[in-house]
């Protein structure tokens, strides 16, 4: 971040016609947004919302309501336009891309055997990197991948501890029995998996979706792109990249708490604050394109709005 | 509401290329603006934004960090284009009016007598009544008036009871003395003017802008325009109809809890569950027009998504 930009919103964010903190987050949001653009003036019109799809390995379990199939069959529908994402994105005035990884081959079983190889996930972070368009003022990425919560709760069990029960979740809506599968599988994952080392922890229990997410908020960061973080999945890819390096995040913010029973726990171990909480629990980045409009609402205010000297206002 | 729309719009909502429910309480908005619009697939394309701006008499008790003289400057602002909600009014696509109320004859000081007579009360409401666009498709009501946090307490703590000291809170930031002044000013006020019925609430405690948003907020009823609810204040507003008659609010959604004290008191008396809270307290309908963005998402998804027949996907 720029700190003479941070500062220069600062103040100017002192002279704008309303009382001193007035517009709340808002407030925070502009700033630091004028922070990662290097502009204490900054606009907000390029957002570009990228959806990743990978198929799991653990999908054969019956980690999910739904069958794999409708991975494709998805990203078929976010092509023709008819997803929520396409309708968020459009509402909101993001490009859309939709990145399709190698969906006729998933990734390994994870209680057999690490995830992906080195090579896979190499690959499939590079090509969220590389999806990312450089002239974006803000990025959101989402993902689509029948059974990937599961992998997303061992990624989060293997970074932060705890027991698997406490990071798994209903995800699309499986039922008391499917969530009892899923607990199982993320524990003998865990098991047959062993390293923790962050990016070790992406490659043998992540998805390829996870790890182009992940080389996506990595990109952006570089190129001083901001991003709103999405759900419980993309949360877990953001995750890896913050337990890698510290500050990796701080150019991200958390567009929503899901209703995925472990995404708020997961933004808290990420210090996170959600902006929105609606019970959204889609994926496709359709809670951080909602978010979207909550950004450029508070951007729109801090770079619009008159100071007390332009308009004639008294001051407090 | 049309309950023939309301089930069209929930069948719809069925068919919809998603889990069931996972798209949260944006499914709920889609479905009760549906039936406001009585259109099974509306669309959200002409929102309108009222601003209403009155003095009070009570201003010069000091119950306000900032002068009475403030009013008309702000008022000179919003039609300069240099308010908050100037920018949020054009970031989500909602045209803007502005109505000052005869700001150079502020209210009667309620702690000596009844705000407004009955000919001043009922003008405010005509006003508000008039100001509506009928071809609005969503209404957002907001106000300027410095001291006006005071009426609003006076109004909350005559319809619903409890303390005086319950109902006030600092406003645009008065400081411990202005705040012990206010909930004095309160209780006298409530005292001078003993009558509960909700019209000679709003008539003897309220104030022009607050009767205008009250007169708005009733015509939209009529109009069956949706309404977004705004902060402390116009939820004031909106809590006189709803004691006057029951269902007088059904049309209307709480676009924020703010940052002042009682605002979210207030909305769990009408029952009315906030769609965001980022701490705003500006008042000018700032809280709800950023919530028009949620609801233009909500619209977005339900009348824009594929169904899973279109879509060729498989449901679950």
């Amino acid at each position: 971040t720029d700190a003479a930009a941070v500062a220069a919103a600062q103040a100017r964010n002192g002279q704008l016609t309303k009382p001193p903190g007035a517009l709340g987050r808002l407030e925070e949001l502009a700033i630091w947004y004028a922070g990662w653009r290097g502009d204490a003036r900054p606009r907000l019109e390029h957002p570009q919302v990228i959806v990743f799809a990978g198929n799991h390995g653990v999908a054969a379990r019956g980690v999910s309501a739904f069958p794999a199939e409708v991975t494709v069959q998805m990203v078929a529908n976010f092509r023709a336009g008819g997803a929520a994402i396409n309708q968020l994105a459009k509402a909101f005035g993001a490009t859309m891309d939709v990145l399709a990884l190698e969906l006729d081959r998933p990734t390994a079983d994870f209680t057999q055997t690490a995830a992906m190889t080195e090579a896979e996930v190499i690959s499939a972070l590079a090509a969220g990197w590389l999806a990312v368009d450089a002239a974006a003022d803000l990025l959101v990425v989402g993902e689509m991948g029948i059974g990937n919560t599961t992998p997303a709760a061992a990624i989060a069990c293997a970074l932060f501890g705890g027991t698997p029960g406490e990071w798994t979740g209903r995800g699309t809506g499986v039922d008391d029995k499917g969530l009892s599968v899923k607990t199982q599988v993320v524990a003998e994952g865990l098991v047959t998996n062993p390293d923790r080392e962050p990016l070790e922890v992406l490659r043998c229990l992540g998805g390829r979706e996870i790890a182009a997410m992940a080389g996506a908020i990595a990109r952006a960061h570089h190129a001083r792109i901001p991003v709103i973080l999405d759900g419980f999945i993309c949360t877990a890819a953001a995750a890896v990249l913050a337990q890698a390096a510290e500050g990796a995040l701080d150019h991200c913010i958390a567009g929503h708490a899901s209703a995925e029973a472990a995404h708020r726990a997961l933004l808290s171990k990420l210090g996170k604050q959600p902006l929105l909480e609606l019970g959204l629990r889609l994926g496709e980045g359709s809670g951080a394109a909602l978010a979207i409009g909550v950004l450029k609402g508070a951007v729109a205010c801090h770079s619009g709005m008159a100071t007390f000297a332009e308009a004639g206002v008294s001051d407090a």
